[in-house]
């Protein structure tokens, strides 16, 4: 049975990621699909707009046949780590054999080549990498600049190298690619073509793709119905129903009461020990909280805001600092030695099947009982899931520990 | 000009209130009251139904010359520092010459003897005090009987002695006169006899007097309007404008959120390091989060409630744990020193000649503008004033720290 992976969020799954869906098992050939789904919380540093329970319900639904949940300590992080925990559980099923993803280049031509070299992590790299950070690039400007001066010929070709990195997908591409190669996996990588402009749309575009920034945003002003055009119906009946049950839509504002509480209640000292709040950040909270125009996660992102912290570094940021993720936990060595375990969050009858060939396939444990299952990254994965749920409109009698005690989504 | 020293919380005002007052005055026949009022978090370990701004106006309204806010480090604590903290304060101001306090005795007869005695806190009572907690006795059971059994002359004093140490203002007033022999303060005391039960009360008494208990419970429930009988006009014009800017009625479901978020996150270690956190209080936590019947305080009150533990304790311990005071910050030795400075929450015109007056007699520094002054502890009331804000079922533009930036209320 050929198995294609795919890394995903699905926030919420929409058209668009339907034909990435199609468009993966007909370029692969694929019977299956597993999918590598982030838990409560994203790579941008938001909240999922609906639990990871009903997102990988949309995923069974569209025809994926197992969901596996992507760590909070890897779903949280900078392309580098976020593909690396991905990539690593792609491969420790043992029964995937290729990986496709979207990007803007849509070919691996120039990707390939530069990812074997970037996967040694020179010391010219390093050292390109220390420059441009010290001139203040934010660290992916500044990967994607040390990377095309690295590797390039000639000043023309670092340009539109530079350029090519600079677009999201296609640096989160170079480090699936990284990953494989770091991790010696023996997965086919593809590429799809996608048009990164769409993400960053904040109003729909034409015909039935929208990003997922505009559905949100649509969504969260306009109600479900206006986006019917550009969801499947079983997106909208999973929404509607996790709406009506109070359980979305979920956005950082939600989390504004715990977030400011933890700000205020911490000093500096006690804020510079938890992951990503460096370079001094938590001093410019303590001097930026008392100047908030008003008191909501908006204002504050405002505040904080400089060339050198991204809206994205800053929001993960507050993620760590809300989740209580410490520096120790979160570390380099830390995170290298890749996911603990491989959480099962749903699965189709083809996927049983991997799941039986998984027993004697996969290289890490395979876990369907949270509860009867114990690592550091799986607690901070029911810290978050009991944090999101505790942000919910209405929070559910006993939801809170509900992501440690339901079993898999089926259907 | 004679003042009489009161000691308040005014959550809210009410009828009782007045009565208090306008008796402290006759009975001590002074010409100006200063009343010392704990901030947004009380003794009882919960959140005032209103800001300390909207209570000290109260206080104003109904006569109060000087209003002067109990830091949090000791406006959430046994009675014990409570009433250091309190009596502090008074002593402090050095215009303070009498001291009016309810008590369930109504007369000094009993409590001022035993008051010298404790003072000393001997041998025998610490004791005393060991073999009674060991026992399993929570801490004010355990002080009432050790108190009765130093005290005593024979086993029916004994019991009459710790029946009347059981009631809870008899017990705040001997711990107020227990500072005023501690702190050598010249300040003369007075009681004012006050019916206990109807503090404890659920449903409004006879008449136009109830409990605060009842008054808080009654607008929770059924509005503004049905409490009217039981408060003054201003406590009603004074709660309906903050009702109507959204910034009451506070309570302790609008701290579910960042309370849950907080113990969720942090792991028994980190819990242990904050005031309150005893005896294994931080495993239990664990032990009992999973298992709530819903994710609000109260139902994690249920579950954490022993024998051993009071509600009061248990709420106390919350609040500590919701503004991260560590257990350092809160020691005996740091507790000893005494508050730090006379923070004016509001004043009158007779109160602004007790402010002129100050200026030779006050032993501490008088804030007025908290933003030019520097003290741990006001550190920690800017804190809570900020948490208390973003609880806030609208939290005003700019609101977090505007307790720190507005002058005092003048009426």
């Amino acid at each position: 049975m050929k198995t294609v992976g795919i890394v995903v969020e699905y926030n919420p799954l929409h058209n668009g990621h339907v034909l990435h869906y199609e468009r993966s098992k007909a370029l692969t050939g694929a019977d299956a699909v597993v999918a590598v789904m982030s838990g409560p919380f994203l790579q941008r540093g938001e909240p999922a707009i609906a639990s990871k329970r009903a997102r990988a319900e949309m995923a069974l639904r569209m025809g994926a046949d197992l969901v596996i949940e992507l760590p909070v300590a890897y779903a949280v992080q900078p392309a580098e780590w976020f593909a690396h925990g991905a990539v690593a559980l792609l491969a420790g099923t043992g029964v995937v054999d290729s990986l496709c993803f979207g990007s803007e280049s849509g070919t691996l031509e120039q990707l390939l080549p530069l990812a074997r070299l970037l996967a040694r992590e020179t010391e010219q790299l390093q050292a390109e990498m220390a420059n441009r950070l010290q001139q203040g690039d934010n660290f992916p400007a500044a990967y994607a600049a040390a990377a095309a001066a690295v590797f390039a010929q000639g000043e023309h070709d670092a340009e539109s190298l530079r350029q090519m990195l600079a677009r999201p997908n296609n640096s989160l591409g170079l480090h699936y690619l990284i990953a494989l190669e770091r991790l010696k996996a023996s997965i086919k990588p593809y590429t799809i073509p996608r048009e990164s402009a769409q993400y960053h749309d904040q109003v729909p575009g034409s015909a039935s793709i929208a990003s997922a920034t505009a559905i949100r945003r649509l969504i969260l002003t306009e109600g479900l119905q206006a986006v019917s055009p550009y969801i499947p119906e079983y997106t909208l009946d999973i929404l509607e129903r996790e709406m009506e049950n109070g359980q979305a839509p979920m956005h950082w504002e939600r989390f504004r009461q715990p977030l400011l509480q933890t700000l205020l209640t911490r000093g500096p000292q006690q804020l510079e020990t938890l992951h990503e709040v460096t370079e001094g950040l938590e001093f410019r909270i303590r001097r930026q909280l008392p100047r908030l125009a008003e008191p909501t996660v908006e204002a504050l992102l405002d505040a904080l805001k400089t060339k050198r912290y991204t809206r994205t570094k800053l929001q993960r940021m507050l993620v760590h600092v809300m989740l209580n993720h410490g520096k120790a936990r979160m570390s380099r060595s830390a995170l290298a030695e890749g996911p603990g375990y491989l959480r099962i969050l749903g699965f189709s009858s083809t996927g049983r099947t991997l799941l039986k060939r998984m027993k004697k396939t996969a290289s890490l444990p395979v876990v369907m009982k949270p509860s009867a299952f114990e690592h550091p990254q799986l607690d901070l994965d029911l810290r978050a899931a009991a944090v999101y749920a505790a942000g919910c409109p209405q929070p559910l009698l006993g939801q809170l520990y509900s992501d440690y005690l339901l079993p898999p989504v089926t259907i």
